[in-house]
């Protein structure tokens, strides 16, 4: 069987082919090493929460239009029968799933009500989900793989870390072959918050690194925000944890890298692992 | 930090602890490898899809109590705020999402309207949703990871792989020390669809194997179902393509690794990779 490239369904969601899906891994299990080798163990969130989860995030407050909700189906009388393509509200219970915009979430919930040592590192992979208003390709998907190194400790790890990756992931790259631009960006995140606001004018909390137009990877820092929101403390002071955290995009490297080896992903593959060895610290 | 076992969420979802990921990577990356040392490739399917993919295999129809679906809220005027950890039905715009509760779906739509070889073999891992009425921690999850090994081709290649399959888990359990039962089942899908319900009566489509009560994998056989519906080819014969397919449950093997090793979880892994050397073919 030739396997055609991924698969579109909708337009908005993909079936990656064998090619993307090796690509795709091999991408992780580096990112992932990057992770363990500055000390973090792995974990595994859900692709779903409770909706009260996500809502401590106020994520349905700053970004309500971005998310997905999820819930039964009503199946009290004769069950529903889908119409084009989709059940009317009627026809389902209500939503009690919330479907994540962003991987680190599972990092801080995993923390939740606990105290932990100032330099607690994780990492993880999940499946995000984005209400976009248009979709194209690899590079804006409905679900995509964003796989996160996450600093949950004192300001200073949280810094170190992200300091640390941004050289990293530079000059990984730069030994690829692509253009690269380190942006500051804003993090609506904190846009209700007003002192958090101003804290971002003053200093940046996010970083992203584009090529061509697209990022691919952001580093970013939410002083004690999700410490706070999560009752995180630190083993030492009692304080409030502060957490970072660094995301890789997954199939928007794939993406620009299906673009600069011409489409020739097992070409791709292994020059992400000869760029990965030329570049360990 | 300690880690805890698996942070439940509501009782019917978990953030998997280090211990529990690491168990479930090498449990997977075991099952990934004796699907590519069948020939398999590996594909893969994003965890949810347009609900117009799912209906085709009439899973509203046959297992409407099981489903998920998914949308975006709706934000034509002020945004809706959750209450009580759920958003009512008019907050939410209509469903466009299936949330599978099964992985080889996304085999059948990767081949859809397509020609191939009679003994092509996939294999992919999806997340897979089930809306149960009652949860037991990683024994009965909300969403879980399920491995499959697929065939698509012809009738002799799909029993074929799952009599290859057969033998294989049940080598590799019993290496494990586990009691594990084959046990004929009922497959639901066809319920509706009396000639093939006629034919499971005759010859059954589902065996599982069991310990402790608990379907820790299967193998299916779906004749042309899925090939039909698919619109999924041989290339040799021009007939609709037979499928069978061969399904872990990851999260209840750990469940039956954890009793089996008193929660000495490094321990099991140790032991599946000693289990899956001493049992290969």
């Amino acid at each position: 069987m030739t396997a055609p490239l991924s698969t579109a369904r909708g337009g908005a969601l993909a079936i990656l082919d064998p090619d993307e899906t090796d690509l795709l891994h091999t991408l992780d299990h580096i990112f992932t090493s990057w992770g363990t080798g500055a000390g973090a163990r792995e974990i595994l969130p859900p692709p779903v929460y409770p909706l009260g989860d996500l809502e401590k995030f106020d994520v349905y407050e700053n970004f309500p239009q971005l998310q997905f909700v999820g819930g039964p189906l009503d199946v009290t009388g004769t069950p529903p029968v889908p119409v084009g393509g989709s059940f009317a509200r009627d026809d389902t219970a209500p939503a009690i799933l919330g479907l994540p915009h962003s991987t680190c979430y599972g990092a801080y919930l995993y923390c939740e009500n606990r105290s932990v040592a100032p330099d607690t590192t994780l990492t993880l992979v999940n499946r995000c989900f984005r209400n976009e208003n248009e979709y194209e390709g690899l590079r804006r998907l409905l679900s995509f793989h964003m796989r996160e190194i996450v600093a949950v400790g004192s300001y200073e790890h949280t810094q170190d870390l992200n300091a640390r990756f941004t050289d990293r992931i530079e000059r990984f790259v730069k030994e690829l072959g692509l253009d690269v631009v380190r942006r500051a960006a804003a993090d609506p995140f904190f846009e209700r918050d007003g002192g958090r606001a101003l804290l971002q004018q003053l200093s940046p909390v996010k970083h992203e690194f584009q090529v061509d137009g697209l990022a691919i990877a952001s580093v970013n820092t939410h002083r004690n925000f999700f410490g706070e929101r999560c009752g995180i403390t630190l083993d030492d002071t009692g304080e409030h944890a502060y957490t970072g955290c660094v995301a890789f995009g997954l199939e928007r490297w794939l993406a620009v890298l299906g673009d600069r080896f011409a489409g020739d992903l097992p070409g791709a593959r292994a020059a992400v692992t000869a760029a990965d060895a030329a570049t360990a610290p």
